[in-house]
């Protein structure tokens, strides 16, 4: 085989009070790759489809490419490699678009060379893409890619993640406000240190999101899912974001917040009608100051990038 | 019935990552209420055993007779109660000896009053006492010694505080060294503010834990039993600390820190040959600084306070 398909889905990092250490993957959307083995080395990304024109086809710039070479480098391989990729998340969105192309290119390459590594193993190298692409190799999108679930990102040295079991049955709304924010300038709003009061009310609100989501409590779930740290300094950029959590949780979310460094933000419920009820509530706030949306709803994605075809 | 004997056990709060949010129960040691109804109004401390007298009899000081007039407060009762206390945990060495009076007070009291309040809600009466023993209402001694096992404490205002699943086979090693800290000043040396980075790193170590917890998992609960934020200021008052904690887990226990705000420590082992090894390392320890020590190995207690007779 020298041909394959696969899917990677898009990720909501942070999730309230997980700031920087949790993120979990959603059905949809997932980014595609096409990935042909070719006869000589080299890497090439062929065609990308679905970006509007603004991702790099140059393969020391595109995430996939270098998510693939970091593998290579790892194998001690010189295989060649040629890429198409078929964009359905959105850039910029804070919905882990650069890592889902990273992801379904590495499951692809590695599927295609017998699989030598494992999912865990594979981190590393979507971690590199992530350098590249917003110059900071985090895993909280990449690991939730690969792995499906929500998954907590303990510590970087040495990496150590670890799968959260969670309810079968929890829905997450993505809305994707037309804005665009740069992971960068995201991040240069946060301040170097905070109030020991807060990095207290943020541990006992992730310690009881961990025991919710293990538990299938989902009134304690949404009674964790507030940040006291990034929320409040990032929220600024989201037009309205108080009313639109009210708006949302009035309509029977559990908890709502920004999907990793915005615009995008995302809800989560225990049911497809209140996933969907929080959406519209969501897009009828957007609407009022006069900003397009997108609107995913799906599952928790439980087993992360897959083989298509 | 007018009479009960009453016990309710030692506490460790804090548990490395868990600052401020997370106290867990231990089966021994366990202080002793002996309560009897009396037929006229009033509050009566009749003795103190184990105390070496440096506890208060005053009614209005005694950590046992404020939370049953806390208790009685929201009763609206005037049941008089004749209190015996039967002192085991040592005083001001972290392990919750002003927590654990009250507690065995307050379930003495209720189950003489028939059970009109539940354990949980018991434990703003405990913490009444906590606010006269040390200054603050804090409940992660209070609520362990209540409920049995590790209890977190997600937020205050409102209270609430939720149960932590663990594994069966947890021993926990307290060694006691005789030095005496005061909470108060125990807490004066931490910082108002802490570095972003370190509110990360706490965050997904307490996250770990509770996953460890929940999933049976030790070798995660030994890689998440770190604090970076109180243990660093606050082991300074501990002889040789470090040291103390390379040979505790050299000795085999999964993971090792300081009880509330000390000075007692504690390691937590996943058998009891650890534990004893454990204890005996630190023991060997506060030997060469010529520091008597107290050691006190038993299980992680699943029922919390219980009565006796």
């Amino acid at each position: 085989m020298n041909k394959i398909k696969t899917s990677a889905p898009a990720t909501v990092a942070n999730v309230c009070c997980g700031f920087d250490v949790l993120g979990f993957a959603v059905d949809a959307p997932a980014d595609e790759v096409i990935l042909t083995l070719r006869n000589e080395p080299g890497l090439m990304v062929k065609r990308i489809e679905g970006d509007g024109g603004r991702l790099p086809l140059d393969p020391k710039k595109n995430t996939a490419s270098v998510a693939i070479q970091s593998y290579l480098n790892q194998l001690k391989s010189s295989q060649g490699v040629e890429i198409e990729l078929i964009k359905k998340l959105p850039l910029g969105s804070g919905m882990g678009s650069s890592a889902a192309s990273a992801v379904a290119a590495l499951v692809a390459i590695n599927y295609l060379m017998n699989e030598p590594l494992s999912r865990k193993e594979l981190i590393i190298h979507a971690m590199e893409a992530e350098r590249i692409a917003c110059g900071s190799a985090h895993a909280d999108n990449v690991a939730p890619s690969l792995l499906g679930g929500f998954v907590l990102i303990r510590e970087y040295h040495p990496l150590d993640v670890v799968n959260v079991p969670s309810p079968p049955e929890l829905y997450c709304t993505l809305i994707h406000p037309h804005l665009e924010l740069k992971t960068e300038d995201s991040r240069k709003v946060l301040r170097g240190s905070i109030a020991l009061k807060d990095a207290v009310a943020q541990s006992g609100n992730i310690a009881a999101l961990m025991i919710g989501l293990t538990q299938h409590d989902y009134d304690l779930i949404g009674r964790s899912l507030f940040d006291v740290i990034a929320e409040p300094v990032r929220s600024v950029f989201i037009p309205g974001f108080n009313d639109i959590r009210k708006k949302v949780i009035d309509a029977g979310a559990l908890g709502f917040g920004i999907s990793g460094s915005g615009p995008t933000v995302f809800a989560l419920s225990k049911d497809e009608a209140s996933a969907e009820r929080a959406g519209n509530a969501a897009v009828a706030h957007f609407k009022e100051v006069n900003l397009p949306t997108d609107v995913y709803i799906s599952k928790v994605n439980s087993e992360g990038a897959k083989i298509i075809s």
